[in-house]
């Protein structure tokens, strides 16, 4: 017999990669790529959205602070506060420019979704 | 021109997972197979080390303490101050079976380990 997983205080980084992300309205907006870590306090500072392209072809990375995401298990899927249309002028980069996550990016970032950069 | 990606203060999960582990005297311990993320305060709890087995049949997974691991940028990878030996008795478990991690299992690993479990 095992226990359901959401039980489990943890969940593998494995699992978040690929997870769906909503926003409230329940429209998709994409699915997350990758998380980025902070090297110094091991905290998830962002998780990296893709978006648009066809078929992985042409598709850009969002990066949106973590703690914009909630979880919800009815939707198996992350859902943000965010309108579709405010991810036209949201910092982005394609796969292959990966930028430099200093704070100047940092607070770039978090300054686009109206969150303090701490 | 492109700055070293080092002088960024974050990692991306996809650079984490696959990295080597190394003990302090050089030895290849195993490789970083995933993260384990507490889902509340989104800290890495543990990176999940692969180690043994052939050609990826029989491996094991050894949930590690996040804070046990230093990246050294000279060897590449990740040492931690354990010997091959304390590996034998240490909490692991096959890729097919991942146990659920509660706090008491939680406990178990960081006890192994001589650290706190906060």
């Amino acid at each position: 017999m095992t226990t359901p997983n959401t039980a489990s205080s943890v969940i593998s980084s494995d699992k978040v990669n690929g997870t769906t992300v909503y926003n409230p309205a329940g429209e998709k907006l994409g699915s997350i790529d990758s998380l980025m870590i902070d090297k110094l306090s091991g905290r998830v500072r962002y998780a990296v959205m893709e978006f648009g392209g066809f078929l992985g072809i042409g598709t850009d990375r969002y990066p949106l602070p973590w703690e914009m995401l909630k979880y919800d298990p009815m939707q198996g899927g992350y859902v943000v506060s965010l309108a579709k249309e405010q991810l036209e002028g949201a910092p982005r980069y394609a796969q292959d420019t990966t930028p430099e996550y200093t704070d100047e990016y940092g607070r770039r970032v978090y300054d686009y979704y109206g969150l303090p950069y701490l």
